[in-house]
């Protein structure tokens, strides 16, 4: 079974690689569908699970308890619930045993024993806060300073909900196999260059 | 003209992925040539040129002066004077107006003009320590700690160097296009795979 795991700076564009990687490769392809089980376990609506668990929240639970995940006092904070229930929901997208790309939700980490290719996705801020312009559903109408603040908050929150699982930091490069910025590129002429690479990955001997 | 710049950390492969990338695309390939050139010109040895550029020494210098690079006062310091002759000889790799492939030195920074294909490479602790054995000189022996610290030391002044020039850190992801980990590869093996994501960056629309 091959997996690749990206993780991702908000606006970088990592979805898009993640969703043409999968029809590259004719993997499985995990992103929304994850929302959309731990949503289905818990009987939540979707759109409070997505915001729980990408947009706020963890800074809002102490490090200590971070830290001491299974008491029963902890399980009863609504986010580590939700927390807990993705951690599962991945687990149960390893034992498919099916190649599969992931796109973040720290599955890098809850992965680990089946050997993923992880790939972390990245870009500058201009071509982030252009990339965040151009996708902006209608109605949203946030200025670059505004999306520029957004995108900031939603990458600490990745790396704080990252420090609950381990002591590799998000974003450092000895986290991943490679790190790729996006600047510059078409996601579109980017995905087979990173095919490419992961396949050769899997069949080195 | 295509230029591919190879940052690294010390053991981590960058060397040798360099020469072998260069192979692999018909590259001409700059390294210890650097030294040789600055040696040359400066009438000094080109051993103590590696020690004073590599190994040792940046950290002495503080860093108002650092910053204040065309004082007369600072061009007095041999350090100062070499970094600034290893300036010149990269910007005349550069002038040449050839394919290349350079490794180390800032060359991402002081070529950058050109647009260079910027590469980070890096390895896990254990495997750059591996390969510091492996290519140990006769007479080298350094124990794990011992060469752990000399890697520490090394990529520590490295990164002191590159503070002189530049405000992006050395080694942070928004600095290179792509950022390699060379840990359970082949180098052999990896080369085509990066070549080939570089020839896609120069080739892109």
């Amino acid at each position: 079974m091959k997996i690749i795991t990206i993780s991702r700076e908000f606006g970088s564009g990592g979805r898009e690689l993640g969703r043409r990687l999968a029809d590259e490769l004719g993997y499985d392809y995990y992103d929304g569908e994850i929302i959309a089980a731990i949503a289905k376990n818990s009987g939540l609506d979707p759109n409070y699970v997505e915001n729980a668990l990408e947009d706020h929240g963890w800074q809002a639970i102490p490090m200590t308890v971070h830290r001491t995940f299974a008491s029963p006092m902890v399980l009863q904070t609504p986010q580590v619930g939700l927390l807990l229930e993705q951690k599962r929901v991945i687990e149960g997208i390893g034992k498919k045993g099916k190649n599969c790309i992931v796109v973040g939700r720290n599955a890098d980490l809850l992965l680990q024993e089946y050997e993923p290719f992880n790939l972390f996705v990245c870009a500058d801020m201009e071509a982030k806060i252009d990339r965040c312009i151009e996708r902006a559903k209608e109605g949203e109408n946030l200025s670059r300073k505004e999306l520029e603040k957004k995108i900031r908050r939603v990458d600490k929150n990745r790396a704080n909900t990252r420090e609950i699982l381990s002591s590799s930091g998000w974003g450092q490069r000895d986290a991943y196999h490679l790190i790729v910025n996006t600047t510059g590129w078409d996601i579109k002429e980017l995905t087979p260059a990173v095919a490419t690479f992961a396949e050769r990955w899997f069949n080195r001997k």
